[in-house]
């Protein structure tokens, strides 16, 4: 329609324009514009505290969640303070000229409308939806409503590959120069169960690539990244990375330098505090980290128990064939491996503890744990036949040779002299209780997520030498009096949230045969 | 288990009081804490930005999500800042001793996580979720995860019952020593159609008690709160409302100066910015909102039409029954009527525009708009026939007669002196502009979503002269050039944002002939 223009030039209008300044608050993933009540901007628009605005200067703008201020200490009216991420990312130096905005939410919202209707999504939604993610685009709220239509409605196994391109699509790429680069991952759940410092250093020694990135632990009392750290530095430039794997053919690193699928890393912190898991999101998570840091061979190990991850070998199924049909499609040739989730691999839960299990494998110490061993070498077995001079079934063979013969021990040396030797000396918390079985049995059951939880209220990971350290595995006999486990802590109200937790439910049963512990997938 | 312990003492644990500041931001519905980085409780904690805190002095505690702070401006290390709302919330002087702690996640994420995943939750579930919701144990993404789930899955009636009792049952109730209390409420989504103002007026000054509280907008152009706003005072404590209902039989006032039904506040903080709505959220909102102001007796609007909430006769019949059958359980009388959606009702949109056909209606003025005028008085007949001496049938006509007699504009007036006359004069905006019809022909579509957003766009509700005056309403005759609405904004860059949207998209649709517009309900 046409228009008939009978207005005039209006002279009582605020000033529209608002002076940059930076606020020293770290909002985390989560922008944040502070602007002053008395500001006559922020009467005039009708503005609302958390509303979302949209700050530019014509050239280059951000989303942001808006802060009422009151008054004159953090900022004055006629500023706009941003919190540091926000002032980092729009790029532009203090007392610069800003405008503002109400925020239209993301136009992808609309595809999560129709996810949350129970429709199927397209290839160009998902793209979308992880553009305007990885733009800042939505707030934790929209994340949320995206993550929980995709939990309840399921995603078809498309829309899985759909989603694993779109937050490969949207992040750096690593490549590395080679036919084959291993990897290989565990979808979690299991403590202790550090076979990446095992497999890793057997792989390279073998002449294989493995590049391995890790993560740090966001629910669990570790990850690799920090009990690796009790003995190396894990935080290193890419660059440095790729030096480092050319030499020695594999590190064990932090994945968190590189821009590996960031998109992945926004929707993992509003899953985590939610507890929301699907199986969609966490193949897509998994298969996008990957591909991104450029592995072509990838072994999957999905530990199957009671309180694992995955309960029974019907999940596990299903788990493994959405695995590979989004392997498939986007040229990773995966594996996929069950394997015993009943209980903790290895005897440390915790960075330092765990460490120590690791290196007594890797030196062949008479205490070694000895699934520990036993599983890191079926795992690099498996990864040692990628190799196509390995004939089918030699893998654990050889892997063992490397590893009895003192190479894998030489290897992590190595891997340790090149990222940078700890040059803290971490050692198990001072503060130390035991806990006793109350009566004669046998075990026949443990709780990994209840032992979980009494490591990383003991302080794990943030804490090196805190966790829990398990003196008994399934299917042993215990008399009355005899500690099963062992609790550490630094702190001392960390040391009694842990073992207060532990008297109420240790996380261990005591049954009176051994026949009562339930074998593996029974 | 027992436990054998052997810890010392730990004299190298940092201290684990902080000292109370408050800090001069608001956060809205967000509870937030400042940390400083080099604070040793926040680096031997573990804590991260955005994870969220219990505060507590062993007496009172509240939930916040964490900011960390860099710098010496805003608090300093030992200090834990607190913004307006929380500290308010946590009711402890300044300078107090607090402990932080991690939160967990409140207990009745188990079963929105239950939700999620397609089950039915039970009465007491529904109550948990809103006790938690109501002493701020929810971040918004939880809030989000939880009506994601509600409108994804659908809610059984049984379960919008449940939600309605909880939401009820977590907030105060009015009670106004009276058998029939009267109310009425629209669904909404319908541009104008300020029919409360006239209805409201009747009903009272038939002697029925109709102590009507109303909302603001919030993403509409005006909310019957900020209409009245234009005319009289209508933020009034709850004491006064009663003394001035008392006297008068009615008011018009805004509701959220009592705390009914809290939770649905907070719910439609998160719902509103998501644009995500299911009809079980919507009947448990308005229904506990009635309820908790005392309502006995509720009439219901539904408007129906292409661009109103409700699209056709299917979805407003099951709306009815949802209604019918939780207004039953709960006691309350309730009547659900259908009502034309397919256009504004009035002229104005925007809160001074609507005023004056408010009273141009409730004064007889011949400009006065039709429609508004026959929509009120159906909607007040009905209201009468609440009442047993009302014959069945004779509403329509006794409210005509108390609105063409000007006794309904007579109580307008005692609510406006008694509610305290609007000192500030409103007119509408300065800048205008017409736009005008590029065919002849007749109007055969207006889509109400466009023009409620032109008119937000405008600067309406918070600037009080903005919105959008419709001059042609469906099937009347246009000429080319004639104007068919006239937009009315205060400030120069919203009146540019606002013709520019009508200029790309008018919301009016001219079509050859009369007979192209759809019928209602066809």
């Amino acid at each position: 329609m046409k228009s008939k223009n009978s207005s005039h030039p209006d002279d009582s209008a605020p000033p529209r324009t608002l002076t940059l300044q930076p606020v020293a608050i770290d909002t985390y993933h989560e922008n944040v514009a502070y602007l002053h009540r008395d500001c006559e901007i922020y009467r005039a628009e009708g503005f609302q505290a958390l509303s979302r605005i949209q700050v530019d200067n014509g050239e280059s703008s951000i989303l942001t969640v808006l802060n009422v201020v009151d008054g004159n200490e953090i900022i004055r009216p006629g500023q706009l303070g941003l919190s540091e991420q926000a002032f980092r990312q729009l790029g532009l130096p203090a007392g610069h000229a800003v405008h503002i905005s109400h925020a239209e939410p993301p136009s992808s919202m609309q595809a999560v409308r129709r996810k949350i209707s129970g429709h199927n999504l397209s290839r160009q939604d998902y793209l979308d939806i992880c553009r305007d993610i990885s733009s800042n685009r939505y707030s934790k709220m929209e994340m949320a409503a995206f993550l929980v239509a995709c939990g309840q409605s399921g995603l078809e196994r498309n829309e899985v590959l759909y989603l694993t391109e779109a937050m490969l699509a949207t992040g750096d790429r690593l490549s590395w120069n080679a036919e084959l680069v291993a990897d290989k991952h565990c979808i979690g759940g299991i403590p202790g169960n550090r076979t990446s410092m095992i497999v890793v250093p057997i792989i390279a020694a073998h002449g294989m690539l493995i590049p391995k990135t890790s993560s740090r632990a966001i629910t669990s009392p570790s990850g690799t990244a920090d009990t690796m750290e009790v003995l190396a530095q894990v935080t290193l430039p890419v660059d440095e990375l790729r030096q480092i794997v050319e030499q020695e053919r594999g590190c064990i690193a932090w994945g968190g330098t590189a821009k590996l699928a960031p998109v992945d890393d926004r929707l993992i912190s509003v899953e985590r505090p939610l507890a929301i898991d699907s199986d969609g999101q966490m193949v897509a998570s998994i298969l996008s980290k990957k591909l991104a840091a450029g592995s072509t061979n990838l072994l999957i190990d999905i530990p199957v128990g009671p309180s694992a991850k995955v309960h029974n070998l019907d999940q596990a199924l299903r788990l493994r064939k959405l695995f590979e049909f989004v392997g498939d499609k986007l040229g990773l040739h995966l594996e996929v491996m069950f394997s015993d989730g009943r209980q903790p691999v290895g005897r440390g839960i915790g960075p330092v503890l765990e460490a120590r299990d690791v290196m007594q494998v890797l030196e062949s110490h008479p205490d070694a744990p000895n699934d520990l061993r036993q599983k890191s070498l079926i795992l690099a077995g498996r990864i040692l036949e990628f190799d196509p001079d390995v004939r089918g079934g030699q893998g654990y063979v050889i892997a063992r040779d490397i590893l009895d013969s003192g190479r894998a021990l030489k290897k992590m040396h190595a891997f340790i002299q090149q990222q940078g030797k700890q040059l803290q000396a971490f050692s198990p918390g001072k503060l130390t209780r035991e806990i006793l079985a109350d009566m004669d049995g046998y075990i026949t059951h443990i709780d990994n997520l209840q032992l979980s939880r009494i490591a990383r209220i003991a302080g794990a990971p943030m804490d090196k030498g805190a966790g829990v350290d398990l003196y008994k595995k399934l299917g042993e006999s215990v008399v009355a009096g005899e500690p099963v486990y062992c609790i550490f802590a630094e702190f001392q109200s960390d040391f009694q949230f842990a073992t207060n937790m532990s008297l109420d439910n240790c996380g261990i049963t005591i049954g009176e045969t051994a026949a009562d512990t339930p074998g593996f997938m029974e």
